[in-house]
């Protein structure tokens, strides 16, 4: 087809293929066939029904969109570019995947503006949706009135087969299903073809069914690369279905325009190539160079602005008449979505003296949680079906179901991965929501691609472990975390707590509280531990400090962490009595503790004592940073057993007697 | 009712009900709710349809039974000594929960004999149950002859619905329903009630529904506290439907014939205390006390033996007319399902010289597995989609297909934690099979839980884990692990390889096969990587060793692992030729390094070497053991960035340059 009878529509939807082929060109490297093929829709979506402001990226009632195929990211920046975003230049565009540019080879919120979360893992992304989707849902009950909408969003979601084969796309699905989330409108990308080659080598379900089961309401676009009526229409009727989740399928060709190419696994993941790209040129008749976007396509692309502008300013508007008749809660609105925190908040957590009978840190949490909520209504979160057992439930609030969405305590069944991606997007929202989520340290492993984007995405969301390590006792190997938390340490940005007892539970929880841009993840125990002399809110924040020390120079250092700092301090008594000079450190945060100063941190654990014994139950890996070529260690360094929890500590030398015994054999 | 109008049906299943209870009681500590409410299913199932033989629980074709719902393992406790299985005895079922018992908290193979696979993580036996139907399939359609079917078993698993929440379920069930394996027969507990209570907080979806969506089939037995007929019923119509998984929902009361705890989460995980205890014996009608089992039940349930002697009699005569007819295949079926490595196997290891060309190891992985292929017909894998990327395929094989379950090649789809359950269940069919699966390195994350129960059930798994740090380049920091090897080394029983090129990817490989009760995982780069003088295949076995040395007491030992350790070679040789005296050690196996006497470590290692420099595209964690006190290290202690692989090692320091720079500054 020549150019001059494209439609403006086509001029558009072909925009943004070339600049997808021709970044991808330019990189040599990407994936063109995802945005050939989904130009339509997203042309549909981002033209007809996305409200957004790209002078405001951060406009708090937008839209979301996100690409949960994150590999199809120049259909995303593209758009970007396209609809006005300032930072998503042309330049950018070309320096597509290079170093220091802005335009990654997956989306990543922390990079670009108007990417609402961090994709490419698959099926994180439309498990963010619905996260998006419950803290959207949440905000609007908790501060909409009849005569003033201030939060009042969709989020939509563009997955593909790979996002629907992970199971992380089910369990957030399922949930969103069970809640009604009638914002939530997914398209689902219909092209047949993964990396293998033609899904029917492994996919052959029918998703749409799937989807009616878990509670959706689900249509069928059958022609998506040309019928954009149809696509309109499937998302306008979408819209409308106001007490469900909406799974549109758009049926497409993977690499549309590409005579030899397209509908093949070929141009999934890999440049066209010079050959084929002019090929695909000349086969959807464009004769426009490289990067060079037609007048018109663009005029209409940057309608965006001004519609964007209007939208804004209406919803000034709202939030000015809202000010006006609900001050109170404007203000408390302002002061959430600003991640501004209330004055004096931390006053609220509970402290504790050695007289205070010993309590399990899972039970402090709880404490904790509890004596927060009142004071920071942001506080949203809960268990993957563990609410009893990780004791997450806030007394204040009711469970967040269907239509009761101004709760906070989230109900997120038996569905880690799901709910660790949920609780990301609640926290980039970026509404001021401060999402938790709990299950068994160990299952971590079930969600550790959530927890790992969380670090990377820069969400301070709050995992809450508990049942920390062999001590848990019967539930025996598959249930005690041994390494889990050696495993957790090598994130970066995420900030790993194991405190000793409640002072230092209430100063983890004011770490996490106040890290709003990485998170923090507490191992709790699920036994009694007690209440420690020397023990401080505020010392947690250094990650390590001196618990107890001797005159002068220590001849030993123990160094402890959560449940076995107490042993820690009870062999410290011993070997005293018996004229040792013994000190105790407590290291609840390594991250935090290696971000001190050098002067802080060999006040704390001096080069000159090269005598220590590091206590923790679990794996000895990572410890021999602290402990130096003549420390030593008690240590778990295999798997656990099922028996009594005090039988296993005790069986693997978690004693004070073996603690003393230790010690002295440095 | 009174004990004297119960049939010897009602008698059995209350037998098992008690055991249970009263196992928990005395352990204080467990789930009795399951086991009381799926009793009537286990009966009916271990009566009517198992076959099985209690005398000899590895014989071959015995049907596999997997407790999904790993929990109620008393139920599966209760089945396993009430049939005669010798080791667990009445006196193993009273230390239940307790040090040394071998009648641990969640079902474990390496410990019961009976069990199958380890199970508790929640979705992880359904999971295994799609992949040991998969073993069956695939030995059937090798071996069996019109006349002789040496395989041919069912897998029964009992699930929860907690394990339908689970996104690994999803993922397995629906490449089973893709499969149509037939033979796996699957009865779900539905029970309604999850630790947060009644499932109906969270968990709404129609699971029937989804299930036929995945393309199984499907059933639904209403009243499966008392319907005997019906349970029998169903199984015998999922028997008859030879082309699709069978899902059997069975709606049941949780801890049944409990009078106040019954339908409640009280009854899910804790013992129901002496009062309830007496209620329920009271309630049902059972006079007997703890741990006694009535005579004409246990006369019943010891059929099991006669039955089972029979089964397998009638085998071995199966057995018998094979050999017989087919020698030359019989032999082979002896060899592989009694785990006999043929003869020579290892001389098909592929070895190399410097002047053999750079090449990725992944690709070296490729060749190995297509050397290993024709020679070692047991191995059988595949990837998450990534075949072209993670170079995977058996090029003697097709694909392991519904109708072609002859073949090797197995296609995940985009399922890493399906796979990942689905090798461990390969491979403790215990048939000889040796099973692979792949993705990406980063995306271990996905199936963390399946690789840990791997390293825990003693599961000969090899798991392939190519694009293996930053150097993979434009994909960015969501693919590109830096955390990730240390995260895996930190799994206890896990062999985590880094092969530095041909040799030691060959050495890896030779490692794997011969490790039949842990798993190996390897590491492998997407980059070319030139193939080292001094490396071999069988100095891999010892994790570490000396690559190439200096004259008399080295001054610096340069310690590499992967792609890396050709950086030092190149850096030793310029510190060389400027007349330091400099080692390099390869290490691409800490775990057996580790396990070496200390007189070998002491030799690639001497104490007296304090200057160490190690170089690995990965975070520090973990590596100060081998650095003490005085060594450095070159790594990446933070996410990556999107970019070329080249620009991005260079630009955080993985070049020679550096590396001689800090070399010298040591």
């Amino acid at each position: 087809m020549a150019v001059a009878t494209q439609s403006v529509e086509q001029l558009c939807i072909n925009s943004i293929r070339f600049l997808a082929i021709d970044a991808v060109e330019k990189a040599k490297s990407g994936h063109p066939g995802l945005p050939m093929g989904a130009a339509p829709m997203a042309f549909v979506l981002w033209d007809q029904f996305m409200r957004f402001n790209p002078k405001n990226p951060n406009w708090v009632n937008r839209d979301r969109f996100v690409l949960s195929a994150g590999h199809g990211c120049m259909l995303q920046y593209a758009l970007l570019h396209l609809t006005g975003y300032d930072q998503v230049s042309l330049e950018s565009l070309q320096q597509f995947r290079q170093w220091g540019s802005i335009t990654p080879g997956h989306p990543e919120n922390f990079e670009t503006e108007g990417v609402e979360v961090t994709t490419g893992p698959l099926g994180q992304g439309i498990a963010n949706g619905v996260g998006l989707a419950m803290a959207e849902a949440h905000l609007a009950a908790k501060f909409n009135k009849p005569d003033a909408q201030l939060i009042d969003h969709y989020t939509y979601v563009i997955l593909g087969d790979g996002c629907n084969m992970e199971g992380v796309s089910g369990e957030a699905c399922s949930l969103a299903g069970h809640l009604g989330l009638g914002k939530l409108i997914a398209l689902y990308d219909d092209n047949h073809i993964s990396i293998d080659g033609h899904t029917d080598i492994s996919f052959t379900e029918d998703v749409c069914k799937r989807y009616e089961a878990y509670g959706w309401h689900v249509q069928h676009v059958t022609d998506g690369n040309t019928d954009l009526e149809a696509i309109a229409a499937a998302i306008q009727a979408a819209k409308e279905v106001t007490d469900k989740p909406s799974l549109i399928k758009v049926t497409t060709t993977i690499g549309y325009g590409s005579p030899n190419k397209a509908n093949s696994h070929d141009v999934h993941g890999a440049a066209l190539g010079a050959d084929e790209v002019q090929a695909t040129r000349d086969h959807l008749g464009w004769s426009y160079p490289p990067f060079e976007i037609p007048q018109d396509a663009l005029a209409r692309f940057r309608q965006a602005i001004d519609k964007g502008a209007s939208a804004e300013a209406e919803w000034n508007q709202t939030l000015a008449t809202y000010k006006t008749k609900y001050p109170e809660e404007a203000a408390e609105f302002e002061r959430i979505t600003s991640g501004t925190l209330p004055e004096g908040w931390a006053d609220a957590l509970p402290s504790y003296t050695p007289e205070d009978g010993a309590m399990a840190t899972r039970k402090h949490s709880y404490t904790v949680l509890n004596a927060l909520a009142p004071v920071l209504p942001e506080l949203i979160g809960g268990s993957a079906d563990l609410a009893p057992s990780n004791l997450t439930l806030m007394k204040v609030s009711g469970d967040f179901q269907k239509g009761q969405y101004h709760n906070r305590n989230l109900r997120f069944g038996v569905r880690e991965h799901g709910m660790g991606a949920i609780c990301n997007a609640i926290a980039l929202h970026k509404t001021g929501l401060i999402p938790y989520g709990a299950t068994f340290l160990v299952f971590t492993d079930y969600m550790r691609a959530a927890i790992r984007i969380s670090a990377l995405s820069q969400a301070g969301v709050i995992w809450v472990m508990t049942h920390d390590s062999i001590a848990l006792g019967e539930d025996g190997p598959t249930h005690q975390p041994v390494e889990t938390v050696a495993s957790l340490r090598a994130i970066p940005n995420l900030l790993v707590m194991r405190p000793a007892d409640g002072n230092e539970v209430s100063g983890a929880y004011k770490v996490a509280i106040e890290n709003r841009d990485r998170p923090t993840l507490l191992a709790l125990t699920r036994q009694n531990v007690p209440n420690l002399q020397g023990s401080g809110i505020d010392k947690v924040s250094k990650g390590g400090y001196v618990l107890s020390d001797c005159e002068g120079t220590p001849d030993l250092i123990l160094i402890g962490t959560g449940s076995e700092v107490s042993l820690c301090v009870k062999a410290a008594e011993q070997l005293s009595a018996e004229g040792k000079k013994v000190r105790v450190v407590s290291l609840p945060c390594w991250k935090l503790f290696d971000e001190q100063d050098a002067a802080y941190r060999e006040s704390v654990l001096p080069k000159a004592v090269t005598k220590r014994l590091a206590v923790e139950a679990g794996t000895s890996f990572g410890w021999h940073r602290y402990l130096g070529s003549e420390g030593d260690m008690v240590s778990i360094d295999r798997f656990g057993v099922s028996c009594p929890g005090g039988t296993a500590m005790k069986e693997f030398g978690f004693t004070v007697e073996n603690v003393v015994a230790r010690a002295k054999a440095l």
